[in-house]
Order: C-alpha cells, then structure tokens, then sequence
C-alpha cells in the first residue's frame, strides 16, 4: 500500500511553518529539513521527537544551501559539493535519530534540486551517491534521471505522486513559492484516480503515468492539516 | 601514551586556514570542524578523506553557531539549543564518516564554548548530553564542570593538556583570537614537564596540576607544522 | 505629542511576521529590520515601500548578527565589532530610503543588545558611534546608559516607553521570546497614565518614572493591530 | 587616462583573503566587497579606512549572496530580489564612506553574475536599477548588455579591460575559481596592446577589440602585489 509522506519541521527560529501538529498523526512518512533551506537544530530535535512520539518514519529531507529562498531558487553547485552537502544534512539529520534511539527510512529532496535531478543525470548522480551509505531509499520521480541515477548508484528508489502539486503536460512538477488552499473534493479525486488507474491529469488534461509507491503533499497550504486527513482516508479506503 | 590531537578542516570557502596536510602526518587524532564556527561541507569530506587516507582518529570538533567569530565570541544559548547544535554538529560529522567507513572517535568542543563549559555546569551538561548518544569520550580540562557533567550524564572523559596556549593562575586557558609562533623549544619544555610531572607552568610562574590523556595543538599558528612535529618526537621518545 | 512605533519588516525569506499592513497605519514611526535578526533585501525593499506609501517615518532597527536567535540571544561583539555592524545594517537601509527618496528618521536597537546597551557604556557607545554620522536621533531607554552614550558622542537621544511589555521594579524590560496576546485595557490604561504622570508600574507594583517621547509596540503579540489602534486613540485622545 | 581597479575587502572573519596593504597603493580605484561573498562589517569598515586613507576612490562590489561559493556559483533570483540584494549592499557600504566623510565613486558587480548579466538583459536590468538612485557609474564590459542596461536605466557606464583573466574568443571572461600567478611580462604587454590598439588577443589567438576607461585586476593571484605594481608602470608610461 502506498505510504503519505509530508515535509516537516521547516519552521526556522522564530519563524513558525506549516501545521506539523496537525498533519502528522496523518502521514506515514515524515520528510525532516535539515537546516539548509528551513529549521535549525533545535526545531529538529523537536520534530524528530514530535514523529517520533507518534510512532512515524522519518526521512532526511536535504536541499541548497539557500534558506532566504527556502531551496528554490536555481543554483548551481559542483556534484562533489551536492554530495557533500546532502551528506552533511542527511548525517545531521542522522545525529538526532541517534538521539532518539531510532533509523533513518528514507531521503526525499526538497524543492528545485528535486526538478534539477529528474533532468540531469550528474545532479541525480550526485545527491544518489550522498544517499548511498545510508542504506536507505530514495523518494523521486520515476522515469526520470532520478531512478536512472539510484539504478546506478546501487540506491533502492520510491517513485512519488504529488497530491497537491500539478504536473505540466510533460510531466514536470509546478511549485509554486507560495502553496495557497488545496481543493480537497479535487485532491481527493486524483488521488484515487492515481491509485485505481496509475494516471493523473496534466495542467491541460493530457493523461500522464505515474508509478509511485508514496504519496506527497506539503506542510504550508493553508489547508494543509484538512488534505492530511482527506488524503489519508482515501488512502484507507483504496487499500 | 597521551595522544597528540589537533583541530583540523577550519578552511571555509574559498578561504583556506591551517595547513592540514602539513600537520595531519604528526597527530593521533583528528578534530574537524563541523561547520558552525568553521568549514563547509566540501571542505568536511576532504578533510575526512585526508584523515582516513593517514590512518588517523577522527572526532568531531563542534562550536557555537558564529562564524564570522570563529565560535570565539561569547553567546548565550538555552541549554537544550546547544544541546541540539551539538547533536547537529556531531550527526554531520558522522556522516561523513560512514560515507568513508569508518567510525567516530571522540568530540572536542571548539572555542570559547569550551571554556565557557569549563565553569558553567548547565553549559557542560548541555555538550554531555549532545555526546551521550554517540558513545564516543568527549575531551576536556580534567577538574573542570567538563569532567564532572560527563561524569553526570554518563559520557567517557579524556583530559586534555594544551601545549600551544598559556593557562592563567587560575587553570583557565589564554585562547588568542589570532595565533602567533610557537617557541618550539619552550612547548617541548613544558610539554616533557607536563608528560613527567603533570605540572605546567602558569603565566605568573605558579604550577599547576594538568591532568591529560592527550595533548592538543592548533592548525593555525604560522609554524603549526614545526610545532606538530617537534611535539609528536617529544611524546614518542617520552613513550 | 509622543509618537507611536513599531518593528516592521520581521519577515525571512518565506517566513512572515508580524502584521505589518495591519499595523502601519497607527504608527508614526516604523523600525524597520537590516537583515540581521530578521528581514531580507526584498523583505527590507518591500516594508520601506509600505511605510513611503503611507508617509510614515522610517527609522533602522539593527541587531546582533543572529538570525536563528532573532537577535534575543546575549552575544559579545568587541566595541569595534557592534559599531561596524550597526554603521552595515543602518546603512543598508539608507540604500532603501535612497531608493525612495527618503530620508532616516532615527535609529531603534533591537532585542537583547538594547537591554546590553542600558546597562554597559562601552556597548552603548559602540552603538552611539554608529549613529552618529547619519544625524538622527537614537531611541532608547531615558536614564540608562544610551542616554549617557547618546550625550558624550552627541548623538540625539529620545527616550521610549514600552507599551507592550513590562518592567522589572529595577526599571528593565522584560522580553519574552515570544509574545502572547496583549490584554488592550491594560495596556491602554497603562499608557494612559505613562502619559499623565510619567510614571508605570513594574511587576511587583513598584511606580516607576518613564521619560519618554515616543511609545514602541511590537508586531508580534496575535492581537498587534488591536493594540496599535487602541493606543493610537489613546495618543490622540491625550494630544 | 585608464584607472585601475581591484577587488578589494574580501578576507571574512578570521580568515584572510588577498593582500589589500601590498595593492591598496598602486590602484586608483578600489572596489570594496559588501558581505554577500566574502567581508563582514568589520573588515569593511577597516578596508574603508585603508582606502580613504590613501585617498583612493571606492567604489561597492556587490555579488550574489552565496558567501560559500564567493559569488562564483550560478544563482537565480528575480529581477526585483537581485535589485534589492545589491541596494542592500550598496547601501550598507555608503554606510562605512559616510562615517569617514568620502563619497561612493562606483558600482563593480563580483563574480559570477557580472557574467550572468554581460548576456541577459533582465539580469542587467535588476544591477542597474539598483545603481541608479547612487548616481555613480557603473563599471562593466562595453558592448554588452551591461552597457545597454545602464543607457536604458540612465546610468553612467565606464567599460573594463581585466589584465588579469583571459578572454575567450566569443569575448567573455574566464573567471577561476583559484587564481595562479599571473606572468608579469606577458601581462603587461596585453596591457600595453589594449591601452595603444584597443585590442586583446583571445585563447585561441583571435583578436577582440575591448573598449575601457578602467583595469581591473583581482587581490588573489599569489603575486596580487607585483602585477599592480607592474600593471601601474604601464598605465603612468601609456599616460
């Protein structure tokens, strides 16, 4: 059955973001940011522990270095500074799972780096290769440069769906840098369209693939908490 | 045999400080900086390369959130906010090393955090606590709240003697902001005394009590390498 | 006739705080954040061009460099270190008045470095030096320290009275980390009387003098606009 | 007659970063960093101080704020973000001129997106119209989009000829990320070339006309000292 994963714990000193209360007794999954585009050690200790407590699987949610634009913005790194800056994050989020007495489940990566590798294989390359020695898979597009380089790199592979995003005609992700309200009734019926039918509809209705074994949506529209829970009793219910 | 341990990685970008490569063949123990006070992500995986590469032990030197101080300026966090920038720092580390295979060693704290602990008990308990996951010995100034809060929480604890800085009357180290030479042959001196005696020579003449299994020194000081190197042949003729 | 102000411009990146819109309409003078503790060029852009729009008076509110801390963690900067940072985040924000073709209307510290100020010369010293070459006043606290500092640089000084947060019997404010909602009668009343008599009563019920020619409101409290137009009245009613 | 002009302020903290009192004599025009890839407030107020000192003119040099990539990473923001950064930053170093009573001579872009603009209008666009409200020039490559952007804006353009960087034959820079020593000789006879004929020879031999009334040369190759000492013969013997 396929799993719900949400970011989480991309709040950032007194900046608070997203409903983590809310939305976590409702996911399976909890992607953590790791300080890089959102949170500082202290709000990941506590959301580690929040996940913890309710007995979720926590993933590293690593990204840019670029906490002004929250991992957005296009930037250009070496495959040697990926790498070493996935490490490091996925590492960090490591010494508070340590802490807590639990394992790492998986890595997802946050926001434009994520769109950069599913096009370019020495991209996906090098956030694969950072994801390595962890043991654990990688959350990523199916089909794109993003399955190729976890093939390659010997990295087991998640395919997600994107419940509250949509896809352009070719298939690529529009993130919005600001999420408004879901429509639930709509979210909802994509879902189980997804789930019955493997398609879901493009910005302009063309019928796309997608094979995915979790299901993504994200902490900050407004809405979130209520397509947490919409989400999840589709999820249920199909399963 | 007291091993010899320096602070090493504490390059940043573009700007390069100390010379690792010089220095890493003389230590016993490596303490690479994590990020806050110093290094990048790159710069960790090199120098975690360079380490393993020698054979040498790696541990994590972890400080105060304040680069442009180079973690030397005097800064007030909530007990369990250095708690979790510690967790933070050593989990980075961390993954670097099992990117490499092999193991955490000790953590060394950096700075002025460090002497900051040294006095404070609730500071020092904050870092213990940070440590107790890893199972790894945390360095310190034997006598001092270091070794009574690891003695607390239940964390290895190794003395350190400092052969390249000057202790007060008092017991208190006399950290510079910029390091200047070393007389070679003034820190043999006192590192030879300190290693027969465990007595070191305060800035007023007054002996002290140093208690150590290891003796550290700094990447920084124009003749780090001389220093390294000179130290390294006193502690093996004295073993 | 007192002014009314406030901190503006707390934003981060994607992170809001603070209603600024709600607020801005009540204030005389808006401190508007240099990206130190908070705020970001476009963030800096933007509140400047809410407060031209509505003709109110501009002045820099620079902090400590510690975003994560919101500048509300204690941090010891060498004189020379606070004064270089303060003439940077001041000066940023003339680059923004600039823009606007407006002109500084005064300078407001904040968070724990205004507290560090009152009591220690050689903290409000560095911060009066800074000051001084733009030509406008200094807010702060009357008969503490950055009154001294203000008159021995000769730099303008107008003292504050806070209307949303309380006093210790010894005279000092206590900021919380966070602010819950502001009780408005009280803080009405309070004020009232601040205006009257000159005169506010600490913790313990103590009556302290307050000397003062404006009055500072935060925009962080939940009900920070009901506050602002509360005391607004209060203000003019009293006018 | 040519001016030149060198990149100057770039150390960061405790670390240093080219030898600004060997090259501060021998440069008319010194462009001082701003804090987004490399300076802190400290270093800028005594890179300041160094330069009025020798009655230099100053001018800002801005960057994209990637202080771990020393602006030499591709980024992208929107227009209205790159317009802020660089207000913020010109601002902030009017700052430091104006507690010494010197005025802003210029604008130098840093690194990579100097490079960036040279070719996409809108990113021209954004730099000049943050120059604009200063009323400086700005300095730049003559013949492309930075000269166009500044005539659109209304801002004054003075073109440079890099002594230091090589052209490729399509006329664009060649930016390392680590400078190696430059050859005097063949250094100064490019010079001497582009002062008589206006010309430079490319890579591959091809020559490329450059029009410029400013050098510009950078503090990081190892022998930063001798070309300006060398590049400075040139000028005063063409002149």
């Amino acid at each position: 059955m396929a799993t719900l994963n949400c970011d989480m714990g991309e709040s950032y000193g007194p900046w608070s973001f997203g409903d983590d209360e809310g939305i976590m007794p409702f996911v399976d999954c909890a992607n953590i940011a790791c300080g890089f585009h959102a949170s500082d050690p202290l709000t990941m200790a506590r959301t580690v522990r929040l996940a913890v407590g309710l007995g979720k699987k926590i993933g590293a949610h690593p990204s840019l270095p670029d906490r002004e634009g929250f991992g957005r913005r296009e930037m250009h790194l070496q495959p040697e500074e990926l790498t070493a800056a996935f490490t490091y994050q996925i590492g960090a989020l490591c010494g508070f799972l340590r802490a807590e007495g639990v394992a790492l489940s998986h890595v997802k990566p946050h926001g434009i780096v994520y769109g950069m590798a599913a096009r370019h294989m020495p991209t996906a390359l090098a956030m694969a290769k950072a994801v390595a020695p962890f043991g654990v898979p990688l959350f990523g597009m199916a089909g794109t440069c993003h399955e190729a380089a976890a093939a390659e790199i010997g990295v087991p592979f998640i395919g997600e769906f994107f419940a509250d995003l949509t896809y352009s005609p070719e298939g690529a992700l529009i993130i919005p840098r600001k999420h408004s309200a879901i429509d639930l009734d709509r979210a909802a019926a994509r879902l189980e369209r997804a789930l019955k039918t493997g398609e879901v509809e493009a910005t302009d209705g063309t019928p796309l693939r997608v094979e995915f074994g979790t299901i993504c949506i994200h902490s900050d529209p407004p809405n979130a908490r209520a397509v947490a829970e919409r989400l999840r009793q589709v999820i249920d219910t199909a399963g």
